[in-house]
């Protein structure tokens, strides 16, 4: 058996299997901001990534929602159910930070009485362009959007939940979707604080990947406490 | 009577008068591109803008559409009724380019059944970022949107119809308002080919800002081309 490398992304690279609708997804321990301008190697942020991950994955299927992930190995390895990934990331907002107080009038820390979904073309070339649910219908892709909003706002349910639990505010996070061969819409990537921001709670404090945006501090360090955490919370 | 400049943009400078609810603005005699990146000295280019804006103007007022115009004078000076503008840019598609064919996978040129309104926050500061309707209702800005985004659209119907009459396809137009002092919201700024697209009907052949913003070609002849078939068709 080989396994063939199909996709290289800037933190992760994807393998076929023997099998056709399984893949093995190697976290890398590579850190990278800003479109990848900025990048670092870091030994051991491949596996908390990847085992922060499993663990919210499996969370998700414990409240019936699917996902891609099946299992982890050694090595960084997860295993996954194939998909044809949807080239949307949904970004689910709880607190104002990032881009949309960049661009907008909208103050840091700004809570939303009703999580914002928003949508981003996945496409590194362009810088992950914003898009509008106009532009998104023009694309070709209005049929799945209301769904996968849909489950965007279940994801963000369950995992605000989770994170109060261990002290900290889930101020936003990305999501990416792809369809089985089923044709079944299954959550897929990874779930990490490289895709979430992770403020203590009661302050604007990171544990999340602003910590190497910003050069605030050691992501390694912040990382583990929260996969600390979360495990002494859920097994 | 003195006349204090009170805004200085990058074209266009606005003057009050002795009349509280009047304003003079002063079309330059240059063009800016890439948020002021690029900008060039061009004699004669004020006035051929202010005289395309005011025959505009004069149009979309015979289509009971309201306008801040009221008269025109030497010096490239328009008379105005004073706004206070709304901090959004409307933005009228009814083919796409520019922006949205960078940001999406729509190609150049695709022709829209419907036209597409677009709202971006005006800011040059923050390079006018792209918003969304759920942006916007954040912003505070909800009340007027689906007004505005009406009126943009009879706007449209307007001046697409009067395009068309002289060969050319209006690809889309950035608008933007005002309240006066009673409230009434007012279409403001200015209406000329430095906001507009404008091909040769059947063709991507450019009768606008983009042949400076590539180097394509002398924008005064192109607006002055344009502004004489206006006249021959409106006067």
């Amino acid at each position: 058996m080989t396994n063939t490398q199909i996709i290289k992304g800037k933190v992760k690279t994807v393998f076929t299997t023997s099998e056709p609708d399984k893949v093995l997804i190697q976290y890398e321990d590579r850190v990278t901001a800003g479109n990848g301008k900025k990048e670092l190697w870091k030994e051991g942020k491949g596996k908390v990534c990847m085992d922060i991950s499993a663990l919210l994955f499996k969370e998700l299927e414990k409240h019936r929602i699917k996902t891609h992930y099946l299992d982890t190995f050694p090595e960084r390895i997860m295993s996954c159910r194939k998909v044809d990934i949807i080239p949307i990331e949904f970004v689910v907002r709880n607190v104002a930070a990032g881009s949309i107080v960049r661009e907008t009038t909208l103050e840091k820390g700004r809570l939303f009485n009703w999580p914002l979904v928003e949508y981003y073309l996945k496409d590194d070339e362009k810088d992950d362009p914003l898009l509008t649910r106009d532009r998104i219908n023009l694309m070709g892709y209005s049929e799945e959007l209301d769904l996968i909003t849909h489950i965007s706002r279940e994801v963000n349910a369950v995992l605000k939940g989770i994170f109060r639990k261990i002290g900290i505010t889930l101020v936003d996070f990305k999501l990416e979707f792809g369809y089985d061969s089923e044709k079944n819409i299954l959550l897929a990537d990874e779930l990490s604080p490289d895709g979430m921001r992770l403020w203590k709670e009661g302050t604007q404090e990171s544990f999340d990947k602003d910590l190497f945006r910003k050069d605030k501090g050691d992501i390694l360090v912040a990382y583990k406490e929260i996969l600390s955490k979360l495990e002494h919370l859920c097994n």
